[in-house]
């Protein structure tokens, strides 16, 4: 079973389709250990509901953002984690978090990138006026939303959306595509070749 | 009937399909001139097969691009042209051509706009190893492929692709979506607000 941490500052619904795909046997992995670097994060309340070990790590406990990753890292270590899901963890990583764990570390983004990099990337699109915006799984690299892309997803946005409405649209992509990806690393189906991921 | 104008530099599939459409009444529009800036763009025999008038001129026979795009406002003005179609015309529009046609001029573009904007959008796409890719129809604003966007069509990438493979599904979308745009400008569906078109 391929284990999994997953780092959260919000209220973890893309965990939560993790850890319903896992527990229905969909994606052949367990959720080991959930992270979060907010105390009130809602997604904390949602692990301890799924008996999963659920962990805060505040920057502002460390003296540096080194000696915080670090400690996520040791976390990260003691609990033999194999694939590292970033879901609406609300930091970019740095250098320390992500070495022990590149090609082993994935993101999921609002958008289909490289449209629409950062934050609020539904906000961007519906700004913008494009009519097909989606969601992305891809392995993080050292740059914000960049890194090899697994899977996409299109999403229409239609006439009388709002954000919100488009926003809903694309999560509930999201939920569909995170687990996937999941599954075909859990399964050992990717692998990186420089920019491309191969699934096989 | 909406006059149209198609500005070629090629083979001219997309105008190709623009004439097979008006052909066939899907929409309700004439391809009234077809103008080239290459005397050996394949495109302008298709054009002669449809009795379409064909006129070249080429940017060399100027002295400036001012007075080269001044020459194909005159023949665009003579014309009555509504709307003025790029149709893989490779050259970027100066001011002296777009100001007489802002918001009467549309182009196509092989990616996903944002995604991948200017030259070998597929070639691009292909590099950076998106899933989903597509083609873009918009309005042609003072910037390379920023205008307010009319229609989009994902297309997927899918593992055997080559950049040929690839270029001929998002052309395939190309030739489906431009007379849509063309039809919904012709039917004075269109406005634009902002950033954004609205179709009514």
């Amino acid at each position: 079973m391929t284990r999994l941490a997953i780092l959260i500052s919000g209220t973890g619904t893309n965990m939560q389709a993790i850890i319903d795909a896992c527990e229905r046997k969909e994606v052949p992995a367990q959720v080991t250990v959930v992270i979060s670097d907010k105390p009130d994060a809602p997604g904390l309340e949602r692990a301890k509901k799924h008996r999963i070990p659920a962990v805060v790590f505040e920057p502002k406990d460390f003296p540096s953002k080194d000696a915080y990753e670090l400690e996520i890292v040791k976390e990260l270590q003691k609990k033999r984690i194999d694939l590292v899901c970033l879901a609406g963890y609300m930091r970019i990583v740095g250098p320390t978090l992500l070495s022990p764990f590149k090609g082993r570390m994935i993101n999921i983004h609002p958008a289909l990138l490289p449209s629409f990099p950062g934050l609020h990337a539904q906000q961007q699109a519906f700004d913008y006026g494009v009519t097909i915006t989606g969601a992305t799984v891809h392995f993080v690299d050292d740059g914000v939303d960049t890194g090899p892309i697994i899977v996409q997803s299109a999403v229409p946005v239609k006439e009388d959306d709002t954000v919100e409405s488009l926003s809903a649209r694309i999560l509930a992509e999201e939920h569909r595509i995170y687990p996937k990806a999941i599954k075909w690393f859990a399964e050992g189906k990717l692998t990186i070749e420089g920019r491309k991921v191969k699934l096989r």
